[in-house]
Formats: structure tokens, C-alpha cells, sequence
């Protein structure tokens, strides 16, 4: 199927049947946030996926009692770095420049340079620049579910602080941004799944200079 | 190709050659990006399709001269709303409801819950959501040229408040997000085409609980 196609079969399903998502399909949608390009190859957040039953069900409460939480076999919560340090940016770059067979020197002046920029910002404003690359991966990953076949529903409707606790992602310098419940539409016990998919006229989201 | 395989050829391509990409691959790179899925539906942004040799050449001083912005045959600005209000929340649920046959009051309810939450928070928290899903969109148009072998660099490093002056961007109440060059990779002359593509270690990446 063209991701096309699969965008307009997809949609934000809010009754799941129970059914389990296969792990390769989950390693599958995994690997695709992993590709996702990030700013200067930082991917400054993680992917938590959950399948253990009592932690979905302490879940539940948190996001508003959604019921995908549970009825979904996984759930993924992207969770953004608390703020960018100088440890985690020489980290990612002494990473790649083994990989790729380079000396460290090979990316001091960039890595120099992203330093003084992220470490002259709040905390807050790294956060917020974190999880925008972590909503890059969202997509992605929702846009492999769904040329997977796999539903999903994509949620912000949680508590954060709520779930951070929960999970301990403030001991790992983390704070949660998006959930995604994976699983299998339950057609007729869903009332969106037979509603038409509607998106903005065209014209009003295009603007263009020829 | 699988989207894992286009991820993996996929990357910030830093020299292009010029070459013009078609413009029927540029209406699918656009309508993935229309497709996608945001908060509450609401799509809190624009699409900015750009051609335009004289345009391009102004923006390339804005976005610090890299010559993506010039030598890739088209640039897709993502704006987001600059602030969520009630006539803008109203009006998208306004066209769903024409388009499904519900009457205005189907969703009445939802509407007023989404316009006492969002004017409840500042203009900037309220950009900093919208952006935030300009962020999904631009993941997955990113996901659709690699698809299609259309390179592609996604951008943050330009200057936003010049962007928008340049675009006359206020006046239409959007604020740029991000950027996507789009044109074809000139392997010769691009010192990143052949660099293995490195990504953190799945371990450092992934939290399970199964």
C-alpha cells in the first residue's frame, strides 16, 4: 500500500478489539522512529513500549480513562530529554564518529558549537525543542503502523507528570510528550470508524510560489 | 520500498543538483503532509510550496546560505498558527461537520471544551502546541519523498522572524516551524552522501516492559 493509501485508512481509533500486535511489526514501527531524522542527529528522546497489562492499566487513569490504553496490546511513549547537556551532545557524536571510523576531532567545532548554543537556553526551552524532534518520530512511526496495518491511536491526552512518575523518567532525565496505542480497530464498537476522514480544504493548508 | 529501506536512504542531503522535482511528486509530498494526523483535527498550520527562483534566493541569506535552499528545486515552509482562537477551532469543526451530513450541534460540546482550554493559555503556549504538530506533518512528508526517491534536507536553521517578514507571514496569524529542501542529492559534491548512517544504540534508545 502507498503511505498515501495508509494515511487515509488509518485514523485516530478509539475502540480496540483486544487483538495483539505481532513483536515484529512492533519492532517494525520501533525502528522507523529510530530512522527518524532529528536536529543535528541529537534524537534527544526515547521510545518506551509497554505490553505489561498492570502498568497499561495504571496507565489508564493517567489518560483520561481512554480505553485504547488497554485494549491496545502496546503502547509507545515518546519521552523527551529534560534538557540538552554537554554530556549528551559529545555522547551522540563520539557514537557516530566511531561508527563511521572518524577521530574525535572530526566534529569539535560542530559539537563546540551545539554546546554553547543549547546550553545558553532554559531547560524549559530545551524540552520544548526536544520534543518537537520527538513529534518528527511520532509521525513516522504512526505512518509505519499504518502501512503495517496496525491501528493506532495518537494521544496527548495525559497527565505528564503523572506518567513521568509512574514510569521514573525523571531520574533518567526525561519528561513524556505523545502516547501511541497500537492495536486493532474495533469496527463496530467504534463510533469514528465509519465517519468520513475529513481534512482542511486544500486551499486553506496550501500556499504556493511559482 | 518498505519505509524502513527509504528511511535508511534517506538523509539531510547537503548538496543537491539542481534537478526539478515533479510536480506530481511534490502534490503527494504535500498531500502526506495533509493527511496527517494532528490534535483534535484541528491541522493548526500551513504548507508553504516554494519554486520560485527569486523567492529561493531570498531565503537563502535567512537560512544561513545553505545552497539546499537554491539548488533543490522546491522548499516547503511549515507555518503553524501563531495562536489557537475560537474562530479557527470553530471553523475546522464547521467544514467536518458539512462533510459527514452532522448538524453544527454534533460536535458542540467538544468545540466549547477545546475553545475554553485553548483560550485559557498564551498565545506562545498555544503556538509551541501547533508547532508541535506541524512537526507530525513535516516527519511524514519527510517519510513520503523518501518513498518516492525525492531527497530531501529538513531544516531548522534559519531565522524565523525574517522568514515570516519575508512571507508576510503575521498578517496571515502563522509563524514558521521548520523547512524542507526538496531536489536530488549530487553525490559528487556532497561531503555527507557517503557517510554511513548512524543512529544511537537501540539500547540507549528503547525502554521495554513487557
Amino acid at each position: 500500500m502507498s503511505l498515501i493509501n495508509a494515511l487515509k485508512w488509518r485514523y485516530a481509533t478509539k475502540k480496540m478489539n483486544g487483538q495483539i500486535v505481532p513483536q515484529e511489526n512492533i519492532d517494525q514501527i520501533v525502528e522507523a522512529a529510530h530512522l527518524a531524522p532529528t536536529s543535528s542527529g541529537l534524537q534527544p528522546f526515547k521510545v518506551i513500549v509497554i505490553s505489561n497489562p498492570e502498568l497499561k492499566s495504571k496507565i489508564l487513569p493517567i489518560a483520561n480513562n481512554q480505553s485504547q490504553i488497554t485494549d491496545g496490546s502496546h503502547l509507545l511513549v515518546f519521552a523527551a530529554w529534560d534538557t540538552y547537556t554537554e554530556e549528551r551532545i559529545r555522547s551522540v557524536f563520539a557514537h557516530a564518529n566511531a561508527e563511521r571510523g572518524l577521530p574525535a576531532s572530526a566534529t569539535a567545532d560542530y559539537e563546540n558549537m551545539l554546546v554553547g548554543a543549547y546550553t545558553n537556553k532554559t531547560p524549559d526551552e530545551n524540552f520544548q525543542h526536544a520534543a518537537k524532534q520527538s513529534y518528527i518520530a511520532f509521525g513516522i512511526a504512526l505512518a509505519e503502523a499504518a502501512l503495517l496495518g496496525v491501528d493506532a491511536t495518537p494521544m496527548e491526552g495525559f497527565n505528564p507528570a503523572q506518567l513521568d512518575e509512574l514510569l521514573g523518567l525523571k531520574e533518567l532525565g526525561l519528561k513524556s510528550t505523545t502516547i501511541l496505542a497500537l492495536g486493532y480497530r474495533d469496527v463496530a464498537n467504534d463510533w469514528l470508524a465509519n465517519l468520513k476522514k475529513v481534512r482542511r480544504p486544500k486551499a486553506e493548508f496550501v500556499i504556493e510560489y511559482k
